[in-house]
């Protein structure tokens, strides 16, 4: 019998109150200094206690207060502890040293260099998303995957207990589920939008869950959403494919992979790159959802994700392998990444771009073309084109007013075509000298994006004016800050003047 | 001008509020979801968020609030965030994002196989000691050195990094400053109580700082302190050390390599043995107190922390190469780590298992034997003793009441010296079969003594009264557990009848 066991089985019991304090996803439980069931079992701040609830069990990390919001009878849970508990105000729980985590274990073996076999990565893929793993914990399983690059098989066996975990969508009668994915980092390349409405006009199925902004200024999901609903349930969104032959929702609320949720914000606040833990995030959501076929866009340049053409050979080979295992048809395209995509960065403004697309009139050359190229290799390899004809194809969609149709027509099916915001107050960014635009930096670009108050607020962003190449004057507006408060554009307009070599211009010689 | 230095030229005050929640070693922020300043920067739940008050600044972890801890306009720190700010009620804060941190830059380096130089583990040692370092980033780091295994280099350089992170006692006058250490992971294993006063006697300077418990059931410190004070400021420290020529105060007082408090945390949480941070934790004690020459006991065992004889040869040997380069001369003990040493598991249980030693009164024989060992290498360290009579000049000096009249003097010099505490509430463990002790579980019973109070509880904890090899009968007490309170008593009692194999008899063939 072990010791976990032992103590639930002890009258350690106290009442559960939510006390409102958001630790975003890692659970802590507070717990008074006073709190006779903390001293018997000896809790420390720090100290990581098994909570057992009416309705099952979570791991929290303890924070002791020595203030009113909790009473020395009472344990507080934070946000995610409450919700992962599936606590209801008013429960009693019994509190025990939890067992040490069977997966721990595979996790030092992994950091002392052995390969981790598919039972192993299924143990510690159900303690994440079960929220028994503490940050250090997830941290060290992370940084040990990036170090001892994964093999194939560890991708394949990761990839495999992603899927497992969550949720998995099904198309039956239908033999070929389409999907595209664009490896992040460049700021506006919102093609979801174009690709969907052209491949479903084609005739193709095309049920695209997409995802929210993480630390960019918009993902597809935000931008769709100041054209449509995009939170549906599993059903309502099966009815939007059956009668439309596509969507474009949140995949938050299918819940596909919730462990790379979990992992996505501790591989962000390393900012660590590991080809093998992105070859199992894409792909697993992929999987899940049902797709039989997929187009992925890895744009490469010096301030996107991907930084070499070396790299992204290699990250290529990976996901066509790996996505090969599980049947999933992999084609990659490989695009330019060395300046953003359109003229607008955030949610409404990344949507003007691709209506104007959809709608043929001022459309942003670049975001066309490049919707053009994917949606191509999508009909390509949904057997809708032949062999190099897909972007062809595409255009008549395009340009025949047939995607257009067909993105009104789902919009409506997911609750109702709107108008995207416009923003209150703007902001030029001057040109301090005159030459040609050498270089543009993503990164801070979508910094500037960010400080106006995207993607939280939807109208925020900016509007870029001029690409590289481009010749500027003296005095012309490079880009345009747009915000839904005045303090936020000031804000983003200082970092702005700040940082102008984001746009580097090079005088003429 | 970067990010950081922008914000922080814009109005984003808060008025700081000590809300007495203890997140242990993180700093956290608590901030309200209508604060303005948390929807002008866009801080969300977990963003790092720099804080400057009117004596310095930190980076904390933010915690969004929804309910009355903070007002919108107020900003709350948990007690670590207050104390490393130096905050003081009613201070004004400017929040900002802060910069990313330039030694992050060397983790990752180190993730990626790189080796790192002194300059790299100094910003690292430096932002981890100021608090800058995330638990996350925390783990990666400790992680990253203990896969790819630490070089001579990269040890010596840690050390020197570790040192300079803090204070440095000096003891100008000495040409030989002794001390000791073991490596833990044995329960009882008390002999510092045991060398300091031998060692003093013999007219050596022994300055001993110790720890308390980090996850056993007493430290050093902990064990002291049932005696006589320990927590003495570095000038009450030395005027002890001048009069009696040795001491055994805690080192958290002294602020010694204080890196390496924050580092322990995190280790034990991922249960890492790392050989090249446990050469830097111990070595960079010993050289910030201004220790000379130290003997390092290794015990090995399969329940103690270093499991083999490869181990502990492995790790002496960088012991000693490393302790050189610092001018540091370092003795190697290898000793059993089968099973606990003397009698008692706990503060006061461990000190009067010393001064039976000390008294010569029922000394428990394994204690003794040990403690005259290690006082032995030192005193031959020391020029005290010929080479190979050490131990025995430390039997004259104990037997003759020399060390015993000696640790009452330090023990008065250091407040007064007092009697250790005994448990009020006490329970047997009785044997079920008769045979012989073949085995004892070192972390198991360690386990017991903790349940039972230890350290927190000084007179709690266990009496073993039998080691290996010993005969016993059905019905003799294997152990009693001593215990403070009633419900501690049952919770160690309940574990160890369900971990009877802790101790495993045999039965005769």
């Amino acid at each position: 019998m072990t010791a976990g066991n032992q103590s639930a089985g002890l009258a350690n019991r106290v009442r559960l109150r939510r006390v409102g304090i958001d630790t975003y996803q890692q659970p802590v439980i507070y717990m008074h200094r006073d709190c006779p069931v903390c001293r018997s079992e000896g809790f420390e701040a720090h100290s990581r206690v098994r909570v057992d609830g009416p309705k099952g069990h979570i791991i929290a990390t303890l924070n002791v207060v020595a203030n009113h919001i909790v009473s020395p009878e009472e344990a507080g849970l934070s946000e995610v502890a409450w919700r992962l508990l599936g606590a209801e105000e008013g429960d009693v729980a019994r509190l025990s040293h939890p067992d040490p985590l069977v997966s721990l274990s595979h996790v030092r073996s992994k950091i002392y260099g052995h390969r981790l076999d598919r039972d192993a990565l299924s143990a510690i893929i159900n303690d994440i998303v079960a929220g028994r793993f503490s940050d250090v914990q997830l941290s060290a399983f992370l940084t040990a995957c990036a170090m001892n690059r994964l093999s194939f098989d560890e991708i394949k066996a990761l990839t495999g207990a992603m899927v497992d975990a969550g949720d998995r969508l099904r198309w039956d009668h239908h033999t070929r589920v389409m999907d595209k994915h664009c490896i992040g980092g460049l700021p506006g390349n919102r093609t979801t939008l174009l690709v969907v409405p052209i491949v479903a006009a084609a005739g193709l199925l095309i049920p695209k869950t997409s995802s929210r902004a993480i630390t960019s200024p918009a993902g597809t999901a935000d931008a769709m959403e100041t054209l449509a609903p995009v939170d549906l349930s599993p059903d309502a969104m099966r009815r939007v494919v059956e009668r439309e032959g596509g969507c474009i929702v949140w995949g938050g609320s299918v819940r596909l992979s919730p462990a790379d949720d979990v992992m996505i914000r501790v591989e962000r606040a390393l900012d660590l790159d590991s080809e093998g833990q992105l070859v199992a995030s894409v792909l697993s959501k992929k999987i899940a959802a049902g797709s039989t076929n997929v187009v992925i866009d890895i744009p490469v340049g010096s301030t996107a994700k991907v930084r070499t053409t070396e790299q992204a050979r290699s990250l290529a080979a990976s996901l066509r392998d790996v996505g090969g295992a599980f049947g999933l048809d992999v084609r990659i395209l490989e695009t330019d990444g060395s300046q953003p995509v359109g003229r607008g960065i955030g949610p409404a403004l990344e949507a003007h771009d691709a209506l104007a697309v959809l709608r043929r009139d001022h459309a942003p050359a670049d975001l066309r073309e490049r919707g053009l190229a994917l949606a191509g290799e999508v009909l390509e390899l949904g057997g809708a084109a032949e062999a190099g004809a897909g972007a062809r194809k595409a255009a008549e969609l395009l340009d025949s007013g047939a995607a257009w149709s067909k993105m009104q027509s789902i919009c409506e099916s997911q609750g109702g075509m709107r108008q995207p915001p416009e923003a209150p107050y703007r902001k030029d960014v001057l040109a301090t000298t005159s030459g040609r635009v050498a270089n543009i930096d993503n990164r801070r670009l979508a910094r500037i994006a960010k400080l106006a108050g995207a993607p939280r607020a939807p109208a925020a962003g900016l509007l870029l004016h001029s690409r590289v190449g481009t010749l500027v004057n003296t005095g012309d507006p490079l880009l345009t800050i747009h915000a839904e408060a005045p303090g936020e554009l000031e804000y983003a307009h200082h970092y702005a003047l700040a940082n102008r070599d984001a746009l580097q211009i090079q005088e003429p010689v």
